[in-house]
């Protein structure tokens, strides 16, 4: 019986399962916070932590495993077992071999693939894409990522299509944190919301997102942090919302004009932690843009929910 | 020999060709400009003329060709034979079942396709996108239209795909002649930039574009108006086409974020017109918007120019 170990390497948290090849079932899993310094050694460090602990949840040993798949954030190229540019976490801007240096570690085959297109393989393959000729994946979370599945298969173009959160929605607009100017990422990214909160708070603006935050104990406005700020209705937290929401209409709508996909699944931090509700506002927000809207896409939650990305990455050592 | 007809009906221009299906060589065309008024009674008059012409150069009886192809703005429903929504012709909001009205005129069978995706299918088939595996294709002419070809082939998606002039360039930004907002056609569709300068011209500005359209006796600002007044340094022509090539940057490194494609085709009556100096003009205006700045996509000008249209038309009666 085959079992994987599968890694979804994320810009604040980790999380990592083991799997049955034979059913997809998830044996073990485990989760922890993506360290914010220390650069790659630390971040390797905390990936072998986390996936022990999965494997010791499942009752096997690492070494036993017939594959390590690991999702990650940035540009990797999956031949080379390099991960570069992954600009939300710390101190990785030049390739870095994490192929090599985790399978050292483990003992293990490690193969790496795009932690968001690794995902929307597992939402095709196993959630809420099972049977969807054309798809289009959004994970809105602490940056805005996508995947496209055209023809029931996952679309790479050269390697890298997907970059759903760097479609322009508005030029000349906000800065983006990946330094360009007026990317959807640059208004609805947790990072880049919690940028312009910040920002704000700095100007004279008032809210308890920050307040919340440390109530929490947590050093980032996290999903929850703004789930309960919208809950206690604080203004600054709404409107920033509501910036996302309709930066999201904007891009998605953009990208359903150009493919005119079956459907849509929304799924990431965000994404998940909002639900249906923000499902609602945000197939509003698509509404005035899009060309066809009298036949919208279907727009629905993923279903992996966090567990999606290690599943994905998981499904990359059997392929 | 089977012989083809190819109608290509534009906003600005109607162009017919007679095409041998052994090697698509042309063996008779035509052009003619489409009416701006009657609805589609007009319409279809013009056309049966213009393919009349096309088939007295080639020699042929249209009763004796063995299909005639038609891309038409707007949507299209292929199986009804039904054409609707055409903004960019007169009168033509509900579905008119022109593929009947032609075929009644003919009597030959008559298929309908979209313009821009018969346009971009015979540039993949026989022009500048031959040996492709992915491909964007751009007409920048009276609207924008895109065509999209992934894996060798045409992605219709539901059967809609490929709208890139109604991908949003700014959100809040100017209202497209679609009545949408921030489109990239809104800034960069011929219809639309005309519109922008009236605008101007009543707000005091100051041009020569109008002077030259009546010099050349044309109603619109045709490209050619466009051409002789970046010619001549006109200031408000030269403002309004760099906010088209903005835009056009922008929408276009929007799709290629996307897509991921090796190559964006560039073509329409503006595109063809302008030729390669404005290719260069837009490739930099992707740049800053480009989520892989180091290995952009190719950007070409389409090959077969304004019989495109009419060969991807005739091309549908092959499929």
């Amino acid at each position: 019986m085959a079992t994987f170990g599968g890694i979804d390497l994320g810009g604040t948290k980790i999380q990592t399962i083991v799997m049955r090849g034979e059913d997809h079932s998830v044996l073990g899993q485990a989760r922890s916070l993506t360290p914010h310094e220390g650069g790659p050694a630390a971040v390797v460090d905390a990936l072998v932590a986390c996936l022990s602990e999965a494997a010791g949840a499942a009752k096997v040993e690492i070494k036993e495993l017939d594959g390590v798949g690991v999702g990650a954030p940035g540009e990797v190229d999956a031949q080379a077992g390099t991960l570069a540019r992954a600009t939300n976490l710390s101190e990785w801007e030049r390739p870095y071999p994490l192929a090599a240096a985790l399978s050292e570690r483990f003992d293990v085959k490690v193969r790496l693939g795009n932690d968001v297109s690794v995902a929307a393989h597992a939402e095709l393959l196993l959630g809420a894409g099972q049977g969807a000729k054309s798809l289009l994946c959004v994970f809105w979370g602490t940056g805005v990522g996508g995947g496209v599945a055209l023809d029931g298969k996952l679309w790479h173009g050269r390697g890298d299509a997907g970059e759903i959160g760097h479609m322009v929605v508005k030029q000349g607009g906000a800065r983006c944190l990946c330094g360009r100017d007026g990317c959807l990422e640059a208004y609805a990214g947790r990072r880049a919301m919690e940028a312009e909160a910040k920002r704000l708070v700095e100007k004279g603006h008032d809210t308890d997102l920050f307040k919340i935050m440390r109530e929490r104990q947590r050093h980032t406005l996290s999903s929850g942090v703004w789930a309960k700020a919208l809950e206690r209705e604080d203004k600054l937290a709404v409107r920033l919302i509501e910036r996302a929401v309709q930066a999201l209409g904007s891009g998605v709508a953009s990208a359903v004009n150009l493919l005119d996909v079956e459907l849509v699944l929304l799924g990431g931090g965000l994404g998940t932690r909002f639900g249906e509700p923000m499902l609602e506002r945000i197939a509003e927000a698509m509404k005035p843009h899009l060309y066809n809207d009298d036949k919208p896409s279907a727009l629905r939650p993923v279903e992996l929910g966090d567990l999606g990305g290690a599943l994905g990455a998981a499904l990359l050592c059997e392929s």
